[in-house]
């Protein structure tokens, strides 16, 4: 189906450019928002080539077309996308606009929609193309919109209000505060793009993405704290303008080239990193004087106030509730021989979840991963056959709830049986890098780059690895995957400060085989040390589920090792033991804590 | 004396200044090869203001004049430099350029000499004064040497020849091997600007400036492997021709303008952050066409080869007979009750040093210092009275030598008496950090920046840090101080490769009390772990000398902490026994190094 599928839509495609009498067009895994999360109606390059990855491009000319990929997606996008129709090429290595500088003639076009690309990108493609004399052409009037039948219409809820006992402060404090320090950056207003953003200032949550609560909408964030709200206003409920305080305006998506363009001779700070080419591009023919700049609202929604973290701690606390419920019923199935497969404890897993209060839906896709799936670090069971658990081996589950009161993000692996004595060692090594990421106090300054090696070092002394990042930032009732902190190799700037939450989750993998990973979320805070020469921070767990005591060789713990983990553990019962209904579950947390020592 | 110095010395500067018709000049602590060490009579900065520190600026007008220093020299500055006649700024926070456009108006001229800055320093001055209607003039003909009356003579000696058995391989064959690293980056030469660059290059070794054994003098490399060297052709010693291969021309400094101008048409490469202004302006001049790109020599440079590894760790073999016969003197002396000053035990250090073989002098001043002299990281007992050393006390000792097949760097904390508790528990805590990073482990990409915090760890869990780097590489009979690689803080984008030389020197300062630092200089090598998957590169210890096992505390230790000072201790026996001649020496490194277990 797929082959047929995709000869089709490209022969569409191929229609569509020739009458419009251009050359080549690229399709990112991208919509206008340039969020990592994408609805159904917006998955363009999935339509065309059937590739489900969370990043890629593809390109068409009248006679070839080829898709970029990342490492990740190597194995994947050969099984998705049918070798006759795409060349398969490498992302980064190998970039889209290279490709077309070879594939072209000077005097060639090539389309662009500059809604799906930053400015960065779209200032890099006219420079590369242009150097090589081929012309960019910009529409937003995108081909493959013209050419896909049987398109799913959009989804259009109304946002919800979030409370301030939800979320600690109004909109109008957020907006006065940062209006305050566009302000003293000299600039009239700033561009406030990504949907993450704006629902944080306006204390909204928008239910049309799976996944991920914002309300999808951009903004422009006056220096008096007066915001002007760029959204499809079906999305608009009722109450708004109470909720928010003085000073919100809306504006129609019909109408954004009229906001856009409405700032003549003001200075207007806008992220070319990140935001889209198009909205920028907008405002600069309107006349406004565009200054480079982060989205000034990333720092603050990083650094949660005192009542998001304690709604995050309540949240993982009813979350801890369900992942225990769950891994106690699937010891007991497999205890009674019900090996299950992916799909069915996957869903078992989100229907303890739904029981809790306050949730909405998961905060990502559930990785279900039995044995050799485990190893696939992106693995979703969705896309194929769901394997069934295997005796002696490791399931690995990655999941995650969206809470009013928080978002979570726990990754455990359960032995299935009974491991080998090598599982149980890797398992160890990967939660020793686990324990000394949790134990470490660091000074202000100090970047997730500076810490990543704590939890890698006990696998780099026996010659392994893990080709993923240490950690992430998590939002409060907002995207799991949130930003500008992260705890990896790659350079990061931004150090870490009191109330960020962050992922730590190394892990280790063995292809085909099986895979580790050991995630709790943490809050940073201020560490209590005993000089106070240096002020220090600290993490401070949120995920409260004990770690699989079958998988841990107690061998290879230092004495600190075995005291941190009894001391989480008593700490699990102590916080979880109480909210436990079924003595089973209770039971099976009883002998899931026991001491090490 | 200082004081009316200063006050004449600034008097005639600002005649000179006035008799060109400019309204202020910069002074930095540069000369023209903008390199650390700086000979006497290039010490303009020192001459005019007294200040004898590493780094800092003065900046001169007709009326005010001021001096920026960085954090290391806040104190040292007020007590050199004449209050009444300079402003105290901050080099980082309060630049001198913004400085410069508040003191003068708009139509001002500043004068600088673009011999002692850096082109990007130079476009910068161009740009934020130009910003503020002022001029910047360019001139060589430097202000200072108009006024310095008995300015020393420069040291003007023959360069030596450094042969292959020390080098490990040919210039011609290092020439070739980078003219075709130019060739592949499509330029027909470029700029080796810095004289540790070029003496690399054609294995030389210069003697004119103290503690760095670099000719004086910068180079062009052409893609076919020859070389145009221009120096004061008093220095070129009798076969250098025969020492170097073909290829290499001699031009002396007076014709400077000729050489950088003869590239017309050509595509030069040259790193706009380290090379002299006045060198790429020049080539510029000449119609070169200038392409940035970092010295194409440093990374060769950085990763010894078989030759140079082997010939370091000789070095270091001999330099740690010195320090360890120094070691036993010094126990010997405090035990008899003499409290020699700081100076003399310095000089009694650097003449066990030059009776070892290949010694030429030290690779920088010594850092003896006694009790709270030690909490300053940059002390020089030269500087003021040296002070004894005090009973129950610690006394820190970083020194080093260069000799023909090595730099040595090494840094030792020593009881002097019995110390306390409190400074025993913090030695620990930085020897701790120190043997982490030693036993690191870590896959090819990791940088400096990813591993310093391994050696933070422990004082961090206490709330201490000490505020400098961890490691800075070290060059093979070259600069003490040498990059592109380091481990410290602030990021470093270079990855430890095989063969690269770097320091490990966690410390622990308290002011007006006491100095903690372990150092050993290290060389980066492939790792042998247990599981290949993810090769591996570690440090292999080149200095070999006992930790006071009076300062540390056991019961701070983890079972491998104590077997890594056991098997380091066994290690330092075992190559170095057996090269005292001294029964007394041989007798105290054997009850310095008995086990810990």
């Amino acid at each position: 189906m797929a082959a047929a599928g995709q000869k089709a839509n490209l022969e569409s495609l191929r229609k569509e450019l020739a009458s419009r009498g251009v050359d080549a067009f690229c399709i990112p895994r991208a919509d206008e928002y340039l969020g990592e999360y994408i609805p159904a109606h917006n998955e363009r390059l999935r339509w065309l080539t059937d590739f489900t990855g969370s990043a890629g491009m593809a390109v068409v000319t009248a006679k070839a077309a080829a898709i970029f990929t990342d490492g990740r997606y190597t194995v994947q996008v050969r099984r998705q996308v049918d070798g006759e129709q795409y060349q398969y090429r490498r992302l980064i290595e190998e970039p889209p606009l290279s490709w077309l500088t070879v594939e072209l003639d000077a005097g060639s076009k090539v389309l662009i929609d500059p809604r799906m690309c930053t400015l960065d990108w779209y200032q890099q493609a006219r420079d590369v193309l242009g150097g090589a004399g081929i012309e960019l052409v910009l529409s937003i009037d995108n081909p493959i919109d013209r050419c896909w039948k049987s398109r799913p219409e959009a989804m259009v809820a109304e946002a919800l209000l979030l409370e301030e006992s939800f979320t600690g402060e109004s909109s109008l404090s957020k907006r006065k505060r940062l209006g305050k320090h566009i302000a003293d950056l000299g600039a009239d207003a700033a561009l406030i793009f990504a949907p993450d953003s704006v629902s944080w200032l306006l204390n909204v949550r928008g239910r049309d993405v799976p996944r991920l609560p914002v309300l999808l909408s951009c903004a422009v964030l006056e220096a008096t704290g007066n915001l002007h709200l760029l959204v499809d206003k079906r999305r608009v409920p009722q109450g708004l303008h109470d909720h928010t305080g003085d000073g919100v305006s809306i504006v129609d998506e019909e109408d954004a080239s009229r906001l856009l363009g409405a700032w003549a001779g003001k200075t207007v700070l806008a992220d070319p990193a990140t935001a889209n080419a198009w909205t920028q591009l907008s405002l600069g023919e309107g006349g406004a004087k565009l200054i480079a700049c982060e989205d000034p609202v990333l720092l603050p929604k990083a650094c949660k106030n005192s009542v998001e973290v304690a709604g995050a701690q309540e949240a993982h606390r009813r979350d801890a509730v369900a992942e225990i419920r769950f891994l106690a019923w699937l010891d007991a199935e497999i205890s009674e021989g019900r090996y299950h497969d992916e799909a069915l404890v996957s869903d078992r897993l989100g229907a303890f979840r739904a029981e809790g209060a306050l949730f909405h839906e998961l905060s990502f896709d559930t990785i279900s991963a039995s044995a050799s799936n485990g190893a696939m670090c992106h693995y979703n069971h969705q896309d194929n056959t769901p394997a069934p658990l295997l005796p002696d081996s490791l399931y690995l589950v990655d999941s995650g709830g969206q809470y009013s009161d928080g978002t979570t993000d726990i990754t455990r692996t359960v032995a299935i049986g009974v491991p080998t004595q090598e599982m149980r060692e890797l398992f160890t090594l990967v939660l020793k890098g686990h324990i000394a990421l949790d134990r470490a106090r660091f000074p202000s300054g100090t970047t997730g780059t500076h810490l990543d090696a704590l939890a890698r070092q006990f696998l780099w002394q026996t010659g392994r690895d893990y080709d993923h990042g240490t950690g992430h930032g998590v939002g409060a009732f907002l995207s799991v995957h949130e930003g500008p902190q992260r705890i990896g190799k790659a350079w990061n700037a931004t150090p870490l400060a009191p109330g960020m939450i962050v992922s730590n989750e190394p892990g280790y993998y063995r292809d085909g085989d099986f895979g580790i990973r050991c995630e709790n979320l943490c809050v940073v805070r201020e560490a209590d040390t005993s000089s106070q020469e240096t002020p220090m921070l600290e993490f401070d767990a949120l995920t409260l589920v004990p770690f699989d005591k079958r998988l841990i060789e107690v061998a290879l713990l230092s004495r600190h090792e075995i005291d941190w983990i009894d001391t989480y553990h008593a700490r699990v019962v102590q916080e979880i033991m109480g909210r436990l209904e079924n003595p089973s579950d209770r039971d099976w947390l009883a002998a899931a804590t026991t001491s090490l020592a």
